[in-house]
């Protein structure tokens, strides 16, 4: 439903819908607030730099930004060991903190980076289920980041720079709960009857961050051990939606309680790394990481935990094509850095996107989705001038002569090309009721656009 | 007021005369509140135990616990240098928590310490200006002492180590504002017509300590930027006395607003160091330092600047014989150490006591604070059998073969005599209209009761 | 010369000369020790592992390993900024050593690394001009891995995982001077006409580790303040050859004093990263670094600064076409840790060997190195069979139909391949007097055998 | 023998002798070494200060100065539970040494109050057993106060204060050994056959901190594993006496090996806290520790283990009257701080001295030692013009009206008085074959010369 709305935005133009949009207040009940249209940026985009940064940056290991929990609860054999090896006994996780040194920090070098790796928006771990805040928050009292460690206020500074240097849209990651909160700890234990919680510490920490930040996308999480209710989730994303500095391009996700998540709320968020293979209607979000296994920086992680450029361009396209948007995780170092591996893999999805965003970017999903002769193909489109341009982004190369598809249904006029080769392709169709076999001129290794993944792009075909 | 009723009380018999007072309840006005009377205990065991303990324990110099205002607001030269010197420059004063270790904390021998020393209470620093709790406090996640620095539930160690060793009256010091709290400093800048500091961490946490250490005392403090109605201490106070858990023998003191201090509520306190050197008709207390500059620890403190033991009896002897209690504070090292120059003040005190004790303990102040002809005498007075018993405390020992005091008027029956010295003395009246001259036989100094200020004691006096 | 004697090992067979060589006793001069041939093994394998651990892989930052003394004595900017900004005031080099905490250093998956990236040797950083031993040297008390910061014999460790693991030579690299060594400071205030260095420290230490460690390469360095006789180099090489457990086998530079660099010993190092670009005669080491700036590990590095693999292999393929080997560097975190961005170029160089290693083991150089033509192709040749194959490593694919180089002279018999590849190439010859025009047919790029440096081999030519 | 020619040197004058004794060369012999009569400032001023601080100072705690070996060796349940609780595993003794802040040291300050305290020389540890030099030798990199810790020469800024603020004699502490030194491990593992240890590292350290402090006093120690000819000591003795820059007045005790330890040196000092309680005819020294049981300050000893002025008091007046030095130790802290207790033993000792210094400094054992009837009596004397003045030092002040002692033996000249106090003392025989009554008049507390410990003067006695 917010998709149809959405694409109703997108006929009659943004600018005069949403004034009118916009005129309309929201009630804090799912009914009203499910009415509410994702505002269009964020489909366009495609590409969100999820950033992962805190306390748990700082032993930087096994299960990432889970440590605490998996060290304290759990009682994981690696986390467990780890602390025992390396740390006096009674250490706490408290104690990392001063640790989160932050030294190499610099906010300018990030947005370039980002910009230069094609990304549209940003979630930045505002507060995780640690509970230490980002940002200088006048709740958690020397639990964040300008208190200990850091001494900064690192959201603060990254919204600036993004904001000075790039068109990137600037949101943060906010979980509600936090493990070890006394205050959450209480209301847990009274069955969510209580909601200390949420009126000294939740809701105010998000009133105050939006005021001062003004986020433009919120990924709520740590919502699933209550129920919106509990949470207040529709009165604040109600005033988000009315009355906050960013009532008009705000975008949110799903995770506001474990009666709403994948059911109501803005993009469909579900569960992490959320990628179902086939056209969702409504607007989703893949939020994954490069780090196969965990969001937070690993020290420890070797190259093979890490996606290859392939892979990660593998999924890009599939979760483009299927209706979602892709939310790519880095994890930050202890002092501040994005390490040379994750450099590189975005500097490679930008380069790869200079050739080929126009696959990508404002594309809505086609028809079809994947292909369905040839497999490691994947759709999208774009409405170009009167006529419907359809991209087969490809993930292996053919090693033949020919590369045959089974979904375009070409007509006499249609043309293939290759995004950032000079040529046209010759074709021929592939049957009498669709299909297309394309010839593949030699293309010598030096002549290739790019060196992962290549998009064929369709104009004039019967579908 | 109070004392009159609390002269009731002593003459009725405390056991039933409370039993009807607990009978009523207190309205949260000054008007009721002030009408109860003090527990008697408070008054018989005069000498209270001061503790102050905290992450100022931590850099431990300069300006003691004020060391984190003096050197990022008064920006007290000592202090900035000493950090300038000594530390990373954005080191914070939360990354001195960490060094808070308390690894030599020993809360039984600290109970037989004070035991030996002849205290009554404590006043054990719960909660300082700096906002750290000494306990694992629900409203101060990760700025408490469970959670950085010593890992351990300090009052409560304290607590239960002083009850289950000594007849001792555990409680504690409470500050009610925090320098940098910014929920605390959002009130004031609204100049307190908000109460979000008092209602989500002041009130909570107050009734949290009482709730789980029911302190029998309660020396309350940074009240002086706002009023009681800010601050909400009539309602506090009014449940306090009420419905509490101490209810019956909670003791607090007068630091409960700016317009409280001095005027209102429990013990007068009014300012640290008070010692009127005159009656003071309500009880009051002299909060006082062994270290002659601040309360909390400080490494680098010379031995001129501790009292000595002769000072030390000086203070305590002024104070009683005023009407005060005396309240003797130590400061206790980073790592949970009472440093043996104060541990040698206590016992020196407590070896006198033992002589001396008779003249301190359950007294009441006598006609006359200190001698009209002779200074440096300070009496006492005690109901005993039908009689009372006067003492003059000396500071002094006479240089020649007679003591000639002025206050007290003889009988033909006065009987004088030295604590602690086994045969009474020879006097004469100094004049037809009051007074007494002693005669000193030969004591040797190796038959002298005690090395520093001896007592002696009137029986059967005029007056 | 040292080259020539080293063929006629080859001749012979290395077995049985070696014996009769080993029974020649060498005299600590240059001229006796530069007649003894380097082992034939260093020729064969080409490629080593130059690893950089150490006191500076803590800062690790500007100028990497030689961050104490670019602070301390050159006093550049960032390194003074840095550590005002970062550290107390007084901290000095020797308080960074604690934190060279080794948690990750897992020496197996480090042998494993190695031996999937192809390489040869070692040369550990036993010793940097720092003065710290990665190992528990009897010389070096207090300063050393074992007692302070990893409390691991570093050097043993890796040594013994190697050796159980692979066929890699274990060496270590080892700095005569130590910039700070007070007793080093004497004898160069005393113009090296002192050795108390040389004698209690220098000397003891290589014995040590030698007879210790047995490594079978050693990478001298440090040496070019004073000359070979104020370091005893001499004697030491004799003792080395003649008498030290690796002495038929232990290969060493020439960076043994200032009058002996690139003049004697054995390996000509001369200055790092050497690489002339054309033949020399005697064998010679090109010691560079994946990070293009500094061989101890940067934290702040960023991905410009590191070498693409298409970088590495063109320096790779002209070293070895020149008569070198390569000794390649990465730093190591003060966790212990490679990188995953080290970890990829490696893993990307073993992958591209296991196609091409052909061309780069145990060859030889080829009577022509780059060719005559075309820029980018390096030349190396191997007996095989009665016959000579010569190949050519191309940085560049053709971007057309053919290839043409300028050095090989076919005859009728001359054919052409490509490591990795099915089948043989057209070919015609470029002009009467030699030269070659290769036929490319049609490879898609997900047909051709590497993605980086192509080798071309060709047998039967003519010269 | 040593203590006669010192009395000739008395006799004739120190000067004149001197110089003709300083024209003698000593042999590397003990012979010749032990004919050496000790400067005779060293009898005169018998208070000496003994300075622990070291690495030791950092854990301060269990075993004091010993604590590295009774963790690591001996394996004290105390010290290993101390590290297990309160240090991560791996940690070792050489990560204490950047803890040994000495933020605090103020050498001035500690030469005014050594200056109050009445001492004469003192004995400052250069190095302890752990190998820790607190001066920047050239001979222990990195193992030393410049280097690591307190960025100071803590040897050379107490040096300089002391002799610009007061007329003490500068000495130092050193010992042979070190436990851990690996040198020295080899040379014990070959039965000290070799002498590795020696020869790199104690003999170059000692000319070192001789040349270049020119310490007046060295109070050697850690001899005892090894005889002499493995230490070289009769060369360095020789040296020191003959040739070094204090050879006119430099003192030094007898640990010098186990064959020379309470034989053959200077001072005997033979064992710590040596105190035969009767005379001893060679110079001997009681080197003792307020604290009663370690000479590293001890953060957790409670005040019942430092010794009383009292205790103190009867050991110096014990010590001096058998012909003793007492060298009284303090422990410092790791921040450089000598605390109160310290401070106020010092100044308690000093203020005895300004009023009873007379019987102790120059003074020269008398007859008896030790009172023949009266216990606590101990006796010392000095020619004062053509007579001998007798000095009773008594610990307990008769509780009776006379104090009768059997030593002295009575003329009808001979006069008592009590230094301090104004008037002669009345007196008789205590029976016809000597002995002596004193009476004791009236003397109220007030009155007393002193607290603790007073001193009868007895002129013109028979013996």
């Amino acid at each position: 439903m917010a998709l149809k709305m959405h694409s109703a935005v997108q006929i009659v133009g943004a600018c005069m819908l949403w004034t009118s949009v916009s005129s309309i207040r929201y009630l804090p009940n799912w009914n009203s607030l499910d009415t509410r249209p994702i505002p269009s940026w964020y489909d366009d985009v495609k590409i969100g730099m999820y950033i992962h940064w805190g306390v748990f940056s700082v032993p930087s290991t096994y299960y990432g930004e889970w440590f605490w929990y998996e060290w304290q609860t759990s009682k994981y054999k690696e986390c467990v060991q780890f602390m025992n090896k390396n740390y006096k006994p009674d250490f706490t996780y408290a104690d990392f903190a001063p640790q989160l040194t932050a030294e190499f920090f610099d906010p300018n070098q990030w947005a370039d980076l980002f910009k230069a790796a094609g990304v549209g928006y940003t979630a930045f771990v505002a507060k995780h289920h640690e509970g230490f805040c980002n940002w200088p928050s006048k709740y958690s009292f020397n639990w964040n980041s300008m208190d200990v460690g850091p001494k900064r206020d690192l959201l603060g500074d990254l919204a600036a720079a993004i904001r000075a240097r790039t068109n990137i849209r600037f949101g943060i990651y906010h979980s509600l709960f936090e493990w070890y909160n006394p205050l959450y700890l209480e209301d847990k234990m009274n069955n969510y009857t209580t909601q200390k919680f949420v009126e000294s510490k939740v809701m105010p920490e998000m009133y105050e961050v939006v005021n001062k930040y003004k986020p433009e996308y919120i990924f709520s999480d740590g919502d699933w051990e209550a129920d919106d209710t509990y949470w207040n989730s529709t009165e604040f994303i109600a005033w988000l939606y009315n009355d906050s500095p960013v009532k008009d391009t705000v975008v949110t996700n799903d995770r506001w309680g474990n009666n709403s998540r994948c059911i109501h709320g803005g993009v469909y968020a579900c569960d992490d790394k959320m990628n179902p293979g086939h056209l969702i209607k409504r607007k989703w979000e893949n939020a994954m990481t490069i780090d196969k296994q965990w969001a937070g920086f690993r020290r420890n992680a070797p190259l093979s935990d890490y996606l290859t450029i392939e892979e990660l361009l593998a999924i890009l396209a599939e979760t483009v094509s299927c209706g979602g948007n892709i939310l790519i995780n880095i994890g930050i170092t202890h002092d501040g850095l994005i390490v040379p591996i994750f450099e590189e893999r975005l500097r490679q999805m930008g380069a790869w996107l200079d050739v080929n965003g126009e696959s990508i970017y404002a594309t809505r999903p086609w028809s079809n989705q994947n292909d369905t002769l040839t497999s490691g193909v994947w759709y999208t489109s774009k409405k170009q001038g009167s006529g419907l341009s359809v991209y087969a982004i490809i993930q292996n190369w053919p090693t033949g002569q020919t590369l045959t598809l089974g979904a375009p249904v070409t007509t006499s006029n249609t043309v293939v090309s290759l995004l950032g080769y000079p040529n046209t392709f010759r074709w021929l169709p592939a049957s009498p009721v669709g299909g297309i076999v394309i010839q593949m001129p030699y293309i010598p290794v030096s002549r290739m656009p790019c060196q992962w993944a290549w998009v064929f792009k369709f104009q004039n075909l019967a579908n």
